[in-house]
């Protein structure tokens, strides 16, 4: 599995450096020093060019000006504190000579080759994360079971010997023990396997390198994580985490090695790229769904709905066979456990049953008045979770302190659910819930209704919701159940172990919709359309999942592939719609909400409104740093050791100035470290893009080259590595053709020109995002 | 509705001229007469910019060596004369100077009301598609209950007085007038409106300006056509026009006018752009789908497929919000039409019926090799139907032939059916079959199996064949059935008739699919899931949809929705995977065959394997005819009247030759239109953005415009009108990078600049499909 740890050697020590292109906001006269300045008088603004051409710029050369500078560039900063933790992903391919040449020597054969080769991995991507799903769920499973075994017995012991805290110590000491080692994981292995994953993994395919978010450290984590988190009797789910397994795994097999282990085979070496990689995680989310709620076509919907940039239909089509792959695989394997191979059942980690009835026309404006109600609870949810997330981050910064708070919090879950079992010991005779005999504090022959609730698995207490015919739950223990459950579900999103969104919405939403099918039934006591309170609470699941995460049409095609049943189709997408409407109205989703308190500089979908009339200048970075096409290895060492250049690429322009192509810092590492130097007689045995592939992508620091002091003196030749024709745009370009031109083509940064064909500035994802931030703050 | 009429005067008579930066492949002496040739030396090839400065060259000033190299031109693009039809649309904002005004003058609340409006159109969509949806199935089902009901009454009558000739002539006679007046139609009113539309607007969303695609004329022929062509009895299928006539009736609404009507309304003033249509129109063709199948989901599905470009969330939105309309519009008027109303059974236009069974494990390897042979048989289709084509392309060009090639097509479907029915007269006790009772020339109480196939709506067919169980249709009836109507599908399609693809494939599928079932009941004739037929049946018609259209994921989850049955999905998708690539081993797909057949410039997914070493200079088409920022009128006459520079766009350089953005040839006749000149004080009362916006899409010729003696001397300052800056290139740009632009941001046509920031050369949609066809051509 693979890495990406910053490459930067400053920026792990001190996070107000810039990279990525970020504005250096104020020049001051030392600027002067050791660089020329070349203003073009065109615009209306002037651009400061910083072109290095000697060694008389060094780190130690640094006036008190200049310091000055860095503490205000620090303060203007740290508001972007956090953002400056991600860096992003390289999606542009680098055509370079190398490349070109490369691509020359293909024949037709070795090209399909690679496609062919494609096609395998996305194979091996669906199988393997069927085969997770299937540890994970045959886990959970095995270890609920032992559990609920141990505490039933103390349970009926001790209603008998009158030691009712034996149980319950029991129970907590249980779930306190699992919990603690989901939390142990995350936090000291991998934070990075914290909630659900699908934020980072929207993140990812987004653009943004989130560090280790595709590790296989995070893998591991993510798995016993939410094995023990979901075993343990949290409020959380297995479907979210199942997401980001999937994309691990993809990230993972399509190098063909792992770091980790030290293992490199020959296979799948062309694919080492930010580009292909994408693509193969891509297919991993997709399987990840696919895996989690037996839904393929969700899953495809799901990536493509993240990953945007354009809808290539190859790649469709392999994440489509991925996701098919992975559905049977764990829907073949799980036959197997439940004793009835071939069958085909299971085809995800939920189940929601079979739905046989049907709606009629005139129920839909009770489901939509369920949505706007559905849209209401998601904004308050998010609204609440906002707040917590927030103290989180201010107090909670402890290491220690999380885990504490993940084991209060399990601890308080289960007295909770145990309190509330004891004190509405609602008792049914047997044989009326066709799930779960959980006998509790009820005489022989009778279950105890909370406990189905409580104490089963959560996907079995979402199906008792969904199919209990009508008697079998008392409204009054729903609404004892809900409210608790929804302050929990709460608290617990955030927490420093794995833990899944969907199936805690999905109860939330499943036991109030039943209680408005009570309702319905109430009024409409001899209809039969109102005897069916499962389609109630597939709408109340529906609509308070969408007042959560409001995902959009993938989330639609989920619950419909879910559900098992087209019938609901319709209703659904409208309650969904509506619920995503009026929870929009007051704050961002959950997923969003995550990602917008981590700083992290996501593109949205659209650019700003109204913003035309902002042109390139206004946003783009500068001064930049520019190297010439043949510079000294000292200038080189210069620009990588300065903490301000700490960007990704550097423009490389000719003696007259003129743009000539850009240069990644990756790039340039390599090229000091091989000292592919003119005077050694460089181009004659020049190095091959195998070695840029190879160290791919743990790029080593600068620290780590030894260059001597004659080799300062010498020249590399950057011409053959340099991409000749990136994108570039005027200055006069306005904001929404350049975010257009990021987020179609997954850019991560563009050179401004001027009409002479000189760099004026940069602009990288993170300017944008910054624009949008200063803006939406001055709006506020 | 609106209208895609040329705008280029010359075109209309002479196909051959160059339009949207077609490359002058020859450059004479003659060429340096009133233009200034300036050459850059930058690049290994030497590009010439042609910049119109004084009137000394006019159209009459045209030496020998000119008209030689006008026949030289003539000769190099004969090949690609057809491709001349077709112009590109605009997907790019012109943010020029009026865009920046209007949009500094803007509200906030403006802005929300725009984005408001978009989502009154889509409804509005959704629900006239519902509608017409309504229309067409009630004429067909009404015509065919009549016709049914005047054949039968007339075969009871002969068969006891042994005038069998009566009905066949009666048959054929009802049949061949419908189809003519359908025919007529197509060839007089609309002969885009011929086949299923789904070719044309796969064409319209990839960015190709299809004459007459989106005009009102069009959605009348397709709606009569299409009602008078099934009811005819001809073997095609009513759900592709559906998907055409959503995407009209789109373009339609989203203007708030109707040009055929003269009618002018306030409304939707602001989206009378090629970009804002496109994205109604997508969600037409989504209402479309949705009608037709009852697959909203897949109706969006189909539209990103199509319109790819990047998938913007609210767009998304808006499309499916139109879908689930369109659906529930039809589900409702259907309901009443039924005497159900309220009943939610009839979501689309074709019902597959309730699937009810499920499949064992076991039985995937059958569906496989039944992907297999639907591949091949898809294919096969395909090539067949591709010699009757090119046969009718080249010899039927008359409009008489066409519409007798349609007479006769139908009068031989009426004779074949006709003979069959009475030559198999396979009869089955009444009720054995539980959808249609068709005596014929069976005894009181039975009816004949080949009439259900041959007689009944072929939707209905193809319910009979997926549900009838085991014993109601006999083997050879059915093998009978399904030889002769291949041959008639096949030659059916192409015919000037509206004409969908979709039914008859399923027919064709569904058919030697029962077939299979059939064999496979005779091998384990004891074991019960060995009994259903319905699933062969299903599995058969994807595999022959599959290998016929090739469509992807959409196709997969149309039929998924249809089925109504997710069960089935994964066995659907795996076969759907297997029948395209079987197919595309052999040959193109059925759509976009007959899109290369017509020489459409439609741009693939990917960029050409290996291509990364061809550079914009290779592709780009050079000379370019450039205008100065102020130019004389009489400049910009002579550049609009020369019919070698019938591009959509001119690029402005200063007078150092610098670039300063592009001018589309529309905005330059609206300024002559409107004597927009320096001289008349033009700047002081400007023209207005709203004067563009009205005069989209039916732009006027040159001939229109009176421009006297005296005005030829004023100038227009283009300044406020270009587009400064739009998306360039430089010349070493690779294909693929120029390609990704292209494609996802749906541009017209790109600029290539030097690193002078001077222009050498354009490149259009049309430069890059040359290219790639040239390279085609080269490796047969």
């Amino acid at each position: 599995m693979d890495n990406t740890d910053d490459d930067c050697p400053l920026l792990l020590q001190d996070n107000d450096s810039n990279h990525d292109g970020e504005v250096v906001s104020l020049l001051s006269e030392a600027d002067e020093r050791g660089m020329k300045r070349s203003s073009s008088s065109s615009g209306s603004l002037h651009h400061v060019v910083r072109t290095y051409e000697s060694r008389e710029l060094s780190v130690d050369v640094q006036s008190a000006d200049e310091q000055k500078l860095d503490v205000e560039n620090r303060i203007s900063n740290i508001r972007y504190k956090k953002s400056a933790d991600y860096e992003a992903l390289d999606y542009d391919t680098i055509e370079n000579e190398l490349h070109g040449e490369e691509e020359r020597k293909m024949s037709s054969s070795d090209w399909k080759w690679i496609q062919f080769q494609r096609w395998i991995i996305c194979m091996l991507i669906g199988i393997m994360t069927g085969i997770v799903a299937v540890i994970i769920n045959i886990c959970i499973l095995e270890l609920t079971a032992v559990k609920m075994h141990v505490v039933e017995q103390a349970i009926i012991h001790c209603v008998k010997n009158r030691c009712l805290f034996v149980p319950l110590v029991l129970w907590i000491a249980i779930n306190v023990v699992l919990v603690t080692v989901a939390s142990l994981l995350t936090v000291f292995l991998a934070p990075v396997a914290a909630g659900s994953g699908i934020p980072q993994i929207k993140c990812f395919l987004n653009g943004v390198k989130v560090p280790n978010v595709v590790r296989f450290k995070t893998l591991v984590t993510k798995v016993i994580g939410v094995i023990a988190s979901v075993s343990g009797g949290l409020a959380v789910g297995k479907e979210g985490p199942m997401i980001h397994s999937g994309s691990v795994l993809a990230a993972g097999i399509s190098q063909g090695r792992s770091i980790s282990f030290n293992l490199n085979t020959r296979f799948f070496k062309h694919f080492r790229n930010d580009r292909e990689k994408r693509d193969f995680v891509c297919a991993g989310a997709a399987a990840g769904v696919s895996a989690a709620f037996g839904a393929p076509v969700g899953g495809v919907l799901f990536s493509l709905e993240e990953a945007a940039s354009f809808w290539n239909q190859a790649l469709t089509w392999r994440i489509f066979l991925c996701s098919i792959l992975s559905s049977y695989t764990l829907n073949f394997f799980m036959s197997i456990y439940h004793h009835h191979p071939g069958d085909l059942a299971y085809p995800g980690l939920i189940n929601f049953g079979k739905f046989s009835g049907s709606y009629e026309g005139f129920e839909l404006p009770i489901f939509l008045l369920m949505a706007v109600f559905g849209g209401l609870s998601g904004a308050a949810f998010n609204a609440i979770n906002h707040k917590i997330t927030v103290f989180r981050l201010k107090y909670l910064k402890a290491k220690y302190f999380k885990v504490l708070e993940v084991v209060f919090v399990s601890a308080v879950s289960a007295t909770i659910a145990f309190v509330l079992i004891y004190w509405n010991s609602e008792c049914k005779p047997l044989g009326q819930d066709p799930y779960v005999r959980l006998q509790f504090f009820c005489n022989d022959g009778e279950y105890n209704t909370m406990a189905v609730l409580f104490f089963t698995p959560p996907e079995e207490s979402v199906k008792s919701l969904f199919h209990d015919p009508l008697g079998a739950l008392q409204p009054l223990t729903i609404v004892i159940f809900v409210l608790p459950y929804f302050f929990l579900a709460c608290w617990t999103y955030g927490l420093q172990v794995p833990s899944g969104l969907f199936i805690p919405s999905l109860l939330i939403g499943a036991a109030w919709g039943r209680l408005v099918g009570n309702c319905v039934n109430f009024i409409w006591p001899d209809d039969i359309w109102a005897q069916d309170l499962s389609k109630y609470a597939l709408i109340g699941a529906a609509a308070q999942l969408g007042g959560t995460v409001r995902m959009t049409i993938s989330l639609t095609v989920i619950l419909i592939e879910a559900t098992g049943n087209i019938t609901y189709s319709l209703p659904l997408m409208a309650v969904l719609l509506l619920a995503k409407w009026v929870g929009d109205y007051f704050n961002h989703g959950i997923y969003d909400m995550h990602i917008h308190l981590n700083k992290v500089p996501i593109l949205p979908w659209e650019p700003p409104a109204l913003s035309t009339n902002i042109q390139a200048r206004e946003v783009m970075g500068t001064p930049v740093v520019t190297l010439r096409t043949v510079p000294l290895v000292s200038d080189i060492c210069s620009v990588l050791s300065d903490p301000r250049n700490c960007h990704s690429g550097y423009p490389i322009s000719d003696s007259e100035g003129k743009f000539r192509g850009v240069i990644l810092r990756t790039q340039l590492l390599i090229l000091l470290k091989h000292k592919e130097f003119v005077e050694r007689g460089g181009s004659s045995e020049r190095i091959k893009l195998s070695v840029f592939r190879d160290s791919y992508p743990r790029y080593f620091p600068l620290s780590v080259i030894n260059v001597s002091e004659g080799e300062q003196q010498c020249h590399v030749d950057l011409r053959p590595f340099l991409n000749p024709s990136p994108y570039t745009i005027q200055e006069n370009a306005s904001l929404p053709r350049i975010f257009r031109l990021f987020r179609a083509l997954g850019l991560r940064h563009l050179v401004v020109l001027n009409d002479e064909h000189k760099v004026v500035g940069m602009i990288s994802r993170k300017d944008i995002w910054k624009w949008e931030h200063k803006e939406k703050q001055h709006d506020e």
